[in-house]
């Protein structure tokens, strides 16, 4: 079994051959893909797949993650990398100062393309909101708690068994060997 | 002369055609193009106008807008229409309480393309961040103060005569009317 991982980001294609293990031959391909802005990122991810096969031609996943906030409408979804960027974990907190509702939940997409199929595979963790806590991980990881504590006092292996990402991953796998036996 | 106007909006088809006059043939193309993710604006309509010429095949303009806050590292920038959805007026004036520096600025980017050119116009205005004022106007207008008075004050008239997209509006139609004498 074949599957091109489609990223300027060699760690992620690295980090799904360790998920697949020796059965699976995953390749890297780095591809210039638009940055598309749509809410839903299966939308995105989807758009990303078809982009990247018309180019690429063979089996592919690309993916991609938003987070989202409930007392925000949803802020900062799928803008999540640009608003970290400008407003950072301080910004979301002052936002969120006095609001009683701290229900948030991350999620990937992979999309899947081979030329006729394309297919996504979601992935999701709840979580609250909390002041930050934790040197681990990167981004919205220290203000994001799930079952009491946040992702940034995770080690990298627990935050990838239970991650939004892990969870997408693993859900593409098993649709992927199931299809590829 | 001849344009072609790429928008799901009627109305801004209509507003270029008013701001040509007789001279120009104004057509309206209504094609979904996709939503790209840049900070750049100038990028995302460079992007729009590359699709959209190679949908529609004849002279095309298409146009994006940020908005822009120089305390917020340029929040909203370019997801100013996702975080006026989500966040709002209300949600801005939270990230500024206590920010003494209010500067901000609308800009608007007008991308043409024709197969061989693709050419950029940008028009830029500059304000402060204020309580809302007026009730003119739409989205940010009524925290936006221009010369002491607000977006949401002036009428459509005396708005399109100074905003960004006017601006970006005659800088596009002064090169064009040059070019197709």
């Amino acid at each position: 079994m074949r599957i091109t991982v489609v990223t300027s980001n060699p760690h992620k294609a690295e980090e799904v051959a360790a998920f697949f293990g020796d059965a699976t031959e995953v390749e890297h391909e780095l591809l210039e893909i638009p940055e598309y802005r749509y809410e839903d990122v299966a939308v995105i991810a989807s758009e990303k797949a078809r982009y990247a096969f018309e180019r690429v031609r063979r089996p592919l996943i690309v993916d991609d993650t938003g987070f989202f906030i409930q007392a925000l409408s949803g802020f900062p979804g799928s803008c999540a990398a640009y608003v970290m960027k400008t407003l950072g974990n301080d910004g979301i907190l002052k936002l969120m100062e006095g609001v009683g509702n701290r229900k948030s939940w991350f999620e990937t997409v992979i999309a899947y393309a081979d030329g006729k199929d394309l297919k996504t595979f979601s992935g999701r963790i709840d979580g609250v909101i909390v002041p930050p806590r934790g040197s681990l991980g990167f981004g919205y990881d220290p203000i994001f708690e799930w079952e009491g504590r946040t992702l940034a006092e995770l080690t990298t292996e627990e935050k990838s068994r239970i991650s939004h990402r892990g969870l997408a991953l693993a859900a593409f796998r098993d649709w992927f060997t199931g299809h590829n036996p």
